[in-house]
C-alpha cells in the first residue's frame, strides 16, 4: 500500500482507539442497522446485492475497530480491564456475533438480524444516561415492590379470569398462560383486544384489573419523578460548583455563601462561534465566564472577555433590552445566572451587588 | 369606493398589522378549518359551493392579513425581521400554500387540505406556551436519553419479533418494517391490535415491551414534572417581583425581605367590572393593587382604592365573612396574599403586620 | 294521617334540609342508578314491574327532598340564592327531569335514563374536591395550553393520515372526520384498532402521535403533580393553623415559631371511641388534642386527656414501644407530630423539649 | 425415625416458626404456582402424574409451617394474636384452601387453582411495602375523590352512548351494562375495540372520554407523586437518625446541627465481604461506619475501620480517584455523604471540616 494510505489509516485507527464513538462509528451504526432492516423486507430481495455489502462493510470496520482497541488496550496494559468492560463485550459482540452465526451455519438474512446488536454501541453515548441509572438505583426499592406488587395482581387476576372464562372461550382463557398474557396486555393498559372476557364477572375482573393499571402507573411515576428530583439538584449542584470555584468574582464569598451560589447558577457549555447574546432581544439572565472567551460585538469596537468575566449583567439592572451581541471565541464554560436567582443573590450578598453595578457603570460610560 | 368604508378598512388593517391575532383571524381560522373538515365529508358533497366560497373568503383574509403586515414592516424597516421570524413565515405559509398548490395543478379538494396549516398561526397566542418551551430545553438532556432508550427497545424487540414470528405470521411479522410498527404500538401501551405475537416466546418479549413502556412513560413525566416544578416557580417570580415592587406598602422592606415576600405572592390579571370578593363568601386571602382600581361597595357609599392600596385584609384578622363586594373598575394587576403566607410573612415582618392591622382598625371604625 | 307519623316525617324533612347528603339520600342515587341500569337489561324485562316501582320511589325522594329545600329556604328568605346555587340546580334536575321527560311524552325506558343524573348529587360530598378544583384553577394556564397543542397535533395529524390513507382505506379514512377519530384515539394512546394506517407512511406519522401521546401525557401530569404538591402544603398548613392555635402548649411560642411548628403537624378528625394508639404497637408519633378528649386505658386507672393535652411522647422519648391503650371519648381532632419532626421541634426550640420530657417524667414517676 | 432426621427436622421447624419466609418457603411458592399454572395447560395433560406430586409437597410443606408456627406461637401465648393477624390469616389459607376445595368435591384441576393464593405469602417480604401504604393512606382524601370522578364520568358516558349507539349497534351498547364495559375500557385508556363507538355523536363523547383519561392518570399521578416525595424524605430521616446518632464524628454537634446533618445523609446496608469501594474508580462521595466493620486494601498493610470511623473523604478532598479497595469484613451499616452534601456541610460546620482535613492529612502521611 501506498505511504500517504497507510499514515492516514494510522490516525483513523489512532482516532477510533481514543474516542468510544467516532463519527465513522455512528454511521457504520445507523448505515447497517438500516440495511439490516432492509434485508427482511420482502419487497428488497433483488437489492440482496448491494445491501449486502453495505454490511458486510460495516461488520468490516466494526472488527477493525475492535482489533484496534484491544491492541492499544494491550499496549497500555488495560487489555483485561477492557475485555471485562461493558464496552469491551458490547465491542466484541458487535464484532464476532455475525461471523460466529455464519460459521455456525445459521442461515445468512437470520443471521445478519444479529447486526442489530450494534445498537448498543450508542449505549455509552447516551446523555445523562448516567443520571437516569443513579436514579433507578437509589429508587430500585419501592420500584421493585410496586414491580412484585405487578406481578401478583398479574396472577390473581389471570387465574380468576381462566375461571370464569375458560367455558365460555377455551381457545382464548383455555389455560393460565393464555390467562396470563390478557393479564398483562390489560394490566399496561395497552389493550389489543385480541383476547377479550365476555362474561359479566369477568369483565368485572377485567375492570378492577385496569383500575389497578391506572394504579400502578402513578406509583411508578411518582417514585421515578420524586428519584430524578432530587438526581437533577445533585447533579446540577456537583457540575456548577467546580466552575464556580474557577470564578474569581466569588472568591471574596466564604464557603457558606458559595454554597448557597452554587445552588442559583447553571452551567452551559458552548461551542466556539456561538451567539450567545442577540442584540434587541429580551433579557432575563447575566452570564460569568467558567472557562473559554467571549467576544462583545460593541459599536465601532469588539471587546474580549475572558474566564472570570461577567456580562449580560444590564438586563437584570433595570434595562432588559440586550445591547450588544455577545458570541463565543473558543469552547466556553459559562454560568447563567437567572433574574430570579439574582435579586435573591444580591439581596444576601450586598457586596457583590455592589462590584457589579460599579463594573456596569464603568462599562456604561465607556460605551458612551 | 366610499370613504367611510375606505377609512374603516384602513382601521381594520391597521388593527391587523398590530396584534398577531385579531378577532377576525381566529375567526378565519376556526371557520377556514372547519369548512376544509366538512369539504372532506362525502356527505358534504352538495354543499361544495358555499363551503368554497367560505374557504376562499378565509385564504383572501389571510393574503390581506400578510400584505398588510409586509407593508406595515417595510415601513418600520423591520421587514427582514418579520419575514424570517417565525411568525412571518406562518404568515406566508397561509397565504400561499394553498395558491401555490393550485397553481402547481394540485386537485383542488387536495390544495385545500393545506389550509389546516392555518392552525399553526394560533401557536404564538398559547398561553403559557413559552414555559412549556424553556422546560423542554432545560430538560431536553434527560429527554433526549429516554427518546434514544426508547428507539433502542423498539429495534431489539422488533428484530426479536421478527425472528420469533415471521414463520407463524408472515403476513404481520413478515418484515422488521412491520416488526417496528408493532414494537412503536406496543411500548407507547396503544395497542392497537392489527399486530399481535401468538407464540410463547414472542408474547414474553411483548410483556417486557410493555413494561418497559410503563418505565418509559414514568422516566419522562418524571423529568417533566421537575423541569416544570422549577419552571413555575421561577415564572411566577419573575412576574410578581414587577408588581411588588410597584407597591409603596412593600418600599419599606430592604432587598432581602423583597425576595422573600415575592415568593409569596401570586399575581393575577383582571378586566374591568369583575367581582373579585362576593360578600358574604368565605375568604382566606388579601390583595394588593399593583396596577389598576377597585371599588368597594360599602353600605351607603362606595369608596375606590388605587394603586398600592390594600384589601380583603379582614379575613386574615380574624372575621373570615367577606365583608362587602370589591369589583375592579378598569383593568387591573392584583397581587393575592393567603392566608397561609400572610401569617408567615406577619410572623418575620410585624412592621407590616401593624401597618395592616392599624388600617383595618382604621376602616373597621370608618364604617360604624 | 297518624300524629307520630307526621312528626317523624316532619324529622326527617327537617334532616332532610339541613345536610346536603342524608344517608337517605345516598340509598336513593345507589338504588335510583342500580334500577336505571338493569332496567336497560333486556335478560331484565320481567323484572320491570318492581325495578319501574323503585325508580319511582327513588325520584318520590328527590321531589320531597327538592320541595323540602325550597320551602326550608324560602323560610330563611334564601331561596334566590339556592335556586341559583349549584346544589339547588342540581336538586331542580334531579326532581323533574325525568317527569319532565316522561310528559314530554318520551318513550319512558329512555326517560328513566335521565335519571343517571342523580349520581351529580354526590359531587359535592367527594372529599378533597375542593382542592382538586383549586389545583385546576390554578394550573389552567398550562393545561390549556397543552390541551391546544393536543388539538393542534389531533388535526394535523388526521389530515395527514386523510391523505396518505385515503386511497387505501376510503372506508375508514374517506373523510378528515373518520380521521379526527382515529387521531384523538391514538393520541391518548387508547389504540382500539378500528383505524389503523396500513401505507408506510402512514405509520411513520402514527409513530409520531403515538410519541406525542406520551409527551403530552408527561407534560399533563407533571403539571398536575407541580399544582398538587403546593396545594396539599396549602390545604394542610391552613387546617392546622387553626388547631395549633387552640393549643395552649404552643401559646408560648412566637408566631414565627407557630408558623415553623404548623409546617410540621397533621390535623387528623376522629370520631368518639375510636383507638388512637394500641398498646405495645410501634409508635413514632405523638398527639397533641386540638379538641375533644381522650381516654388513657392505664393499668388499674383511667386517665382523661382534654384539650390541650397531649399523649404518645414516650415513643419519642428513646422507648418506642406503646405503654397503653389510648382512645377518643368524643369526637376530637388531634395534631400529629412524626418523630422526624419532633427532633427538628425539639432542636429548634429546647424550651418545649423541656416542657414534654419534665411532662413524660411526672407521667412515669405516677404510673408506677 | 433415626435420630438426626429428627433432630434435623426440629431444626427446620425452629427456622420455618422463627422468619415469615424461609428460603424453602419462597421455593414452594414458586414452584407451587409454576406447577399449577403447568396444570391448566392443555399441552400438559399427561404430565400430571409429577405436576401433581410437585403440587401435593408444596400443600404438605405449607400445611408443616402452618401447624409449626401455630404450636411456636401456642407456646409463647401469642396465639390468638397469630390467628388474627394478616400473616396467620395468609397461612390459614395457604394451609386450608385447596384441602377444603378438594373436600368439598370440587373437581381437582379447578381445586388446585386456589393454590395462587399461596403468592400472598410473598407480601410481608417485598422491600418499601410499608412506605407504600402510607402514601395510600395519608393520601387516601384525593385519591378517592378523582376515583369518585372516575366512576361518574363511567356513568354518565356510559349512559350518553347507550343512548346513542344502542339502535345502530344493539348487540354491543344494547344495555348500560355493556355501555358501562365500553366506559372503563376507554377512560383508563385501554382500547380493546371489541366495544366502539361508530355514530359521530358517539365518536364525540368517547373522544371526551379518552381526554379526561388522561386528566384522571395525571391527578391521580401528581397526587401520589407529591405523597411519594413526602414519604421518601420522612422515611429516609427516621433510618439515618438513628445511625447518625451511633456516630463519635457527629457528637460534637448540637441538636439543630444533627437534624440538619441527618438530611443530608443516607443509610445503606451491606452485607459482609461487599466491595464498597474500587480502587482508581471516580468518587464523590464519602462514607461513616455506622455500625460494623471495613477493610481498607492499602500497598503492603490492610487497615481495618470500626464503629464511628470515616473513609472516602480523599475523594472529596481534591483528589476523586479512589486510592484503595474498601470492603465490608461483617454486615454493616454505613452513611453515605455525597460531594454535594459534603461541601454544604463544611460550609456550615467548619470545625467538623477540620476533623475530616486533619484525619486525611494523617492518612496521607501515613500511608508514604
Amino acid at each position: 500500500m501506498s505511504k500517504p494510505l497507510i499514515s492516514a489509516l494510522a490516525q483513523f485507527a489512532a482516532a477510533t482507539a481514543g474516542r468510544n464513538m467516532t463519527k465513522a462509528a455512528y454511521v457504520a451504526v445507523t448505515v447497517g442497522v438500516l440495511g439490516m432492516v432492509l434485508l427482511t423486507d420482502n419487497r428488497a430481495k433483488e437489492a440482496w446485492g448491494w445491501v449486502g455489502a453495505l454490511l458486510w462493510t460495516c461488520l468490516a470496520y466494526f472488527v477493525f475497530e475492535w482489533l484496534v482497541r484491544l491492541r492499544h488496550m494491550a499496549r497500555q496494559g488495560r487489555l483485561s480491564l477492557y475485555v471485562s468492560s461493558s464496552a469491551g463485550i458490547v465491542d466484541a459482540i458487535g464484532a464476532l456475533a455475525v461471523p460466529a452465526a455464519l460459521l455456525l451455519g445459521v442461515e445468512p438474512k437470520t443471521a445478519w438480524l444479529l447486526s442489530v446488536l450494534w445498537v448498543l454501541k450508542v449505549v455509552p453515548g447516551i446523555p445523562g444516561l448516567r443520571q437516569l441509572r443513579r436514579v433507578l438505583v437509589l429508587e430500585s426499592g419501592p420500584l421493585v415492590s410496586v414491580l412484585v406488587i405487578f406481578l401478583m395482581v398479574v396472577f390473581l387476576a389471570s387465574v380468576a379470569e381462566y375461571f370464569l372464562e375458560r367455558d365460555v372461550q377455551p381457545q382464548t382463557f383455555g389455560s393460565v398462560p393464555s390467562a396470563l398474557w390478557w393479564a398483562v396486555v390489560t394490566l399496561t393498559t395497552t389493550g389489543y383486544g385480541d383476547v377479550v372476557p365476555v362474561t359479566p364477572l369477568g369483565r368485572l375482573v377485567a375492570a378492577l384489573v385496569m383500575i389497578s393499571g391506572l394504579g400502578v402507573f402513578g406509583l411508578w411515576t411518582g417514585i421515578l419523578a420524586t428519584g430524578f428530583a432530587a438526581e437533577t439538584r445533585r447533579d446540577n449542584f456537583l457540575k456548577t460548583w467546580e466552575s464556580v470555584s474557577k470564578v474569581p468574582f466569588f472568591a471574596t464569598l466564604g464557603p457558606a455563601a458559595i454554597a448557597d451560589v452554587t445552588h442559583m447558577l447553571r452551567t452551559i457549555e458552548l461551542p466556539a462561534r456561538t451567539t450567545i447574546i442577540r442584540k434587541g432581544a429580551q433579557g432575563d439572565c447575566m452570564y460569568f465566564i467558567a472557562a473559554g472567551e467571549v467576544e462583545v460585538d460593541l459599536p465601532g469596537k469588539k471587546v474580549q472577555l475572558g474566564e472570570g468575566a461577567f456580562f449580560g449583567e444590564m438586563a437584570l439592572l433595570g434595562n432588559n433590552k440586550r445591547g450588544a451581541n455577545v458570541s463565543t471565541t473558543k469552547v466556553s464554560q459559562l454560568l447563567v445566572l437567572d433574574l430570579v436567582d439574582f435579586r435573591v443573590l444580591m439581596a444576601r450578598h450586598p457586596d457583590l451587588a455592589e462590584t457589579i453595578d460599579a463594573e456596569a457603570k464603568r462599562r456604561a460610560r465607556e460605551n458612551k
